[in-house]
């Protein structure tokens, strides 16, 4: 195999064979193939895509370049969820107690954040003593007792995709399709699923801008699923505005307190549930997603999702007190109020201002260096359909440091427009994707 | 600046800024931009290309990423010939002494072969004692005494280009119209030229296998040319079969001397001429290309011609016995005739397997560390047009390792096409572009 050959395939292209699939991706893995060469074959895919096949063997190179759970050990169906990130996106901290609650098992693996978008383990982490970082033994004992577990990427599962995913960073090459996808599919696929739900968000505060995009990237990530026999359903969800009305890290987690208890904002709630159902009838919990949500809501009303979330934290090491006095998590020293500039119906909240104001305030990170301030971000008063008085709040501003709320400040005085006319309600679920 | 936005910006279509482009090629050529973002800048640019004002920047960034020649202390106009490469392509050799002996000024700077092109560097180091490394000021000096210096490409001149010409080979981004013209078009204008003669190749033996890619990178070429403010005229000629009647390095050595001498074969001979001739007009020697005929005829016939090439050997350091005893160029131990397998008009005569044929003898080099043998080749007895009889040779080989003999012989039994009709006659130059 010789990697110019392959790059020139590509380049014209021609479809690679399933063995130059295999050739390039283990010998850019152990460094016999350059950065260099990678380099212009990824950007060979930017133009020219991969087909179907090709992009089924590309995911299983990839799976197949490091460690890959075996889980099957552990009684139940596992499923998992994944989001391409948003702002404000906490939707899986109460989604895994409450789709564990109801019996389906969740080996969780998220990330952290970067630029506008925040990370589930930075807000998990938020919360005193919890950690995220577990070898393959343990994960498996924590899913096999608590039924869920909520961790970070295993540095042992797919090792390609580390490689590849700093790559793609440095020259231009993130926004593929094949490439997000099969980054994605190898790490769930790694993680021994029986199913995965995927919220692909859609709008200015999300990776994917178009409806188009986003289906184009849900069905690739549905494809893949099927070529390795795991069944994936993709909704497509709005990210305009923040979900929820919490952007930061201690605060996201008081708000996913709240759906558990079923108290949180409706876009959240409404979100958590429909990706839950997919994952209860995926799980063979239900039969159908009347059902599921039916289950869904008695594991909140009863406690049980909150009680699983307590169990979790336990597990892994956290403060359980925090569900009862949310007052021990990290608490901002100062509080300031963003008034409205006019009297009118909100047309618009900016997730992209919102979501970098938010990185401003410390709450997220400008490069993979920066250390996050677990407890600054913004609570938002007034969504899109809301009615505001001149004057009155659109938002509270947690912050800790002056230099950083200077820094913020303009961007949330811009994120939002105030009309006369009352806008359309927003939607929750955009579509389904399905095999 | 930042490449990976300089890379998006091109991946997306949009054309760079000057400032930008300045900045990537010396970012680039001091190694602060690493080769992993060139290679996917190199990629975007293989798909979405430079525009007119893009790539006059983009050169002129090139040609100052190192030393610039200045021949301006030296009279005369300085005109330059460029071949995209062929086989039998030796037509420097006898043009060089020509156009010098008809009072154009030729510093001409050339390069090795690799794969199967021959390199002017190659054939004319088959001369002993002939050298081709010079620093600026012996280029300088030789121009001034003796007219005409055949030298190499020096180390100074266009760093960025060995460096980005290293990275397309190894990236599959060699051919590229914009980035061949800036690679070539740097070099030559580093070489302070009053002109420049552009024999395009086309055919199966060239780089460029169809009229409209060679049209294409001509007239980028004379476009580049004219940014800068430099005459260039490109001529299209073919390379479907080899150029005149020997392949190798002192086999082409004797034919060019055969030019030099008014006993060159035809096709080779014209060649020459049209490109003499463009480089008389450009260096202000003759108003029309019909006296600029007459001039080099002249030189031919009187002598002066291969007079010039005399000099120019003395003054590089070669044998000049070599010029009237040939049998002082490196001769190969062994001669082996090609028979005709069936008699009739020659329809083809392979570029392309002659010239790795001759390439797998010895003559040419598979990879840059390859050692040439400058004695192999194969001398062609039979073109296309030409009758045969079953047997007859159509061409010898020179050889010295019997193994590589085996290697070049099914290529070579390959080459020649004979059947009932006798083809079209073969034209020498397709098209000229000019600006």
């Amino acid at each position: 195999m010789n990697a110019v050959e392959l790059i020139e395939t590509k380049r014209d292209g021609r479809a690679l064979s399933a063995e130059a699939i295999r050739w390039l991706l283990g010998a850019y893995t152990r460094g016999t193939v350059p950065d260099y060469q990678m380099a212009a074959m990824l950007m060979a895919v930017f133009f020219n895509g991969l087909d179907g096949e090709e992009l089924a063997v590309w995911t299983e190179a990839m799976l197949h370049s490091g460690e890959v759970l075996d889980l099957s050990a552990i009684p139940g169906a596992k499923v998992d969820k994944h989001s391409t990130g948003g702002v404000g996106d906490k939707v899986s901290i109460p989604l895994a107690p409450m789709v564990g609650a109801a019996g389906v098992k969740v080996p969780m693996m998220s990330g952290r954040g970067l630029g506008h978008t925040g990370g589930t383990l930075d807000k998990l982490e938020s919360i005193p003593g919890f950690t995220t970082g577990f070898d393959a033994a343990t994960f498996a004992d924590l899913l096999e007792k608590v039924g869920v577990v909520l961790a970070g990427q295993s540095e042992r599962l797919v090792p390609a995709d580390r490689k590849l995913y700093a790559l793609r960073d440095a020259t231009g090459t993130v926004p593929s399709i094949p490439l997000i996808s099969s980054s994605i599919m190898s790490k769930k696929l790694a993680e021994d699923l029986d199913g995965l739900v995927l919220d692909v968000k859609v709008g200015s505060g999300a990776f994917m801008k178009t409806v188009e995009s986003a289906r184009a990237l849900a069905s690739t990530m549905v494809g893949i699923g099927a070529a390795h026999g795991v069944p994936v359903v993709g909704l497509l969800t709005p990210m305009d505005q923040p979900l929820g009305r919490t952007v930061g890290n201690a605060l996201e987690i008081v708000e996913s307190i709240d759906v558990l208890r079923g108290e949180g904002p409706e876009d959240l709630t409404e979100v958590t549930y429909r990706l839950g159902m997919e994952m209860l009838v995926l799980g063979g919990i239900s039969e159908t997603r009347a059902d599921a949500r039916r289950r869904l809501e008695a594991v909140v009303s009863d406690g049980s999702a909150l009680e699983k979330f307590g169990e979790i934290i336990a597990a892994q090491g956290g403060d359980t007190r925090v569900l009862e006095e949310p007052s021990r998590l990290p608490q901002a020293a100062h509080h300031l109020e963003l008034p409205a500039q006019a009297t009118g119906f909100v047309q618009s909240c900016d997730a992209y201002k919102i979501g970098v104001a938010a990185m401003r305030l410390g709450a997220g990170r400008r490069t993979k260096e920066d250390v996050i301030d677990p407890a600054v971000g913004v609570i938002i008063h007034a969504k899109v359909g809301d009615q505001v008085a001149e004057g009155q709040p659109l938002a509270t501003i947690a912050w800790n440091d002056e230099g950083r709320l200077d820094d913020a400040s303009p961007l949330l005085a811009d994120a939002w427009q105030i009309g006369e006319s009352r806008p359309e309600a927003a939607i929750q679920v955009i579509e389904e994707v399905r095999a």
